[in-house]
């Protein structure tokens, strides 16, 4: 019999130190996707959207309309969104990187964007080309379109604990690129360990900074990588603060950028293994999640590198 | 330029809310190997007992004297500790499964053993072919001669959270096993998630139930499997409970007992990760023990399941 028959995890009765319901913001199809080599036809996508939201997920975050030259994997964003069956209850969020992609959100009836910003300038200038202050002078009609057009925005706001280039980044950096972001009229941050190099002790910090800073907690959602297996424990420091929102990926999807390495976006499942454990409600059944991820793992041609997926299909 | 260099992970100050000091109690040539199917030479073994010594680790679990039929891997025990270059400051448990084991133990000048138990009656038979009652009139012998000789007795207590056969283990159960074993003499619990289906919330009721049960927290250890990733958050939660001993296996040796799922123990680097970034001191060098894994891999002939390894490795 399997671990799952025999009624594990044990779910605990929510003890009131943790958020009664967790949103999982599932990045899957876009975050996890653009990072995958094998090309996914736009049926499967949709099968993969599909799965999903019937799986629970509530908030599906469906491609982005950055430039096909940039991220290929996504050129069909216009025909998915066209043949996408919305769901009720269902948000299909869509990343968008300046005006341009904003017309092209805007014309196949999105209700949701995100931007994707830095916390650093070395960042800055390596994504966009441009340092801080271009950033937003590149967002900040973006978001205000986008508002004015009764859309949510969510902010991206990416290397918020370490960046490749200049290590660790100052706290302040952080809540100041996200402040702006707010001010600009973003909806709702999502703070992101871009490199995977937070420990609970710097998310603790980061959200206390925030929170100082007098943004709800409730604006905040974080985004953890596992590259050194900290994504968890991560989360459960976040939740600890009272974050009600966690990214995550669906089979963590996208977490090959090189080859067998697991090191990518936190896993869907694995999330959903801890807040059944901790008694946070999220709406997602597990087993239907897990099924899905096996399916795309077959249509991508390699395992998962969920431990929960893995574990499951042993 | 690597993350190393970039002083990730940034340490913080130590707050306070966690233990100022954890030992690290380094299980990789014990429990890591006797699940490695690649037959590793003594040669290879006594260098991996020294690299894990100049490490910085000051617990490292050596070997067992378990009946060579059932773990062929660790049946150069004898030869293995004979050549042995202790350290001053260095322990080198032994695992004993029984008399006899001990008898050989003591012949080769051991001076810390460990017994293995099980919190369950069903693994109790399939592990040592015998129910917890006789699991206790074969060990209480063992941990009593072993303390008259004037040693330290580590008491495993396995599937403390969920068992494959009976499935959620009950609290009480688990905790009247341990005080079992702490009665008959071993100076330390070793608390296992033998198939890593513990959350955080479950490590926390079960360090609770046994302080109330008046065990200090100073005896007790925690033992976490990565099966379903959740050994780094319930490490942190078992932290925040005051535990100041915690298992790990260099580079997450033992996790691979099917194929390439990463299913095993926690990795010791995953773990120097975490404490680095709390500010936990742990005494351990961590590029040299990624070093260690790293060469530990080549002898092996695969990769290391630990996040930090490959990430460092890339």
């Amino acid at each position: 019999m399997g671990v799952r028959e025999l009624g594990l995890p044990e779910r605990f009765p929510h003890d009131g130190s943790l958020p009664e319901r967790v949103t999982i913001w599932e990045v899957g199809p876009r975050d996890g996707l653009q990072n995958e080599r094998t090309t996914v036809p736009v049926d499967v996508k949709l099968e993969f959207l599909d799965r999903l939201a019937d799986a629970g997920l509530t908030t599906v975050e469906a491609t982005s309309f950055v430039h096909p030259k940039w991220v290929p994997q996504l050129a069909d964003a216009e025909e998915l969104l066209a043949r996408l069956r919305r769901r009720d209850g269902v948000r299909y969020p869509v990343l968008v990187p300046n005006e341009r992609g904003l017309d092209r959100a805007l014309a196949a009836g999105v209700t949701h964007v995100a931007v994707f910003a830095s916390a650093t300038e070395s960042f800055a200038r390596r994504n966009l080309n441009s340092g801080l202050d271009a950033q937003f002078a590149m967002f900040e009609p973006v978001i205000a379109r986008a508002r004015e057009a009764g859309l949510d925005v969510r902010g991206y706001v990416s290397m918020c604990f370490g960046d490749p280039w200049e290590g660790i980044v100052p706290t302040e950096q952080v809540v100041t690129v996200g402040r702006r972001l707010l001010d600009a009229g973003c909806t709702q941050l999502s703070l992101g360990d871009t490199i995977g190099v937070a420990t609970a002790a710097a998310v603790e910090r980061l959200l206390d900074a925030f929170i100082e800073g007098g943004v709800a907690i409730a604006d905040l959602a974080v985004h953890f990588h596992d590259t050194y297996g900290q994504a968890l424990a991560n989360t459960l420091a976040a939740l600890r603060k009272g974050v009600t929102t966690v990214d995550a990926s669906a089979g963590g999807l996208g977490g090959c950028p090189y080859a067998e390495s697991a090191t990518g976006n936190l896993a869907t499942e694995d999330l959903v293994w801890l807040l059944d454990g901790l008694g946070v409600e999220h709406g997602v059944d597990l087993d239907a999640l897990v099924e899905t991820s096996r399916w795309m793992s077959r249509q991508l041609g390699r395992s998962s590198p969920s431990r929960v997926v893995r574990a499951l299909s042993g």
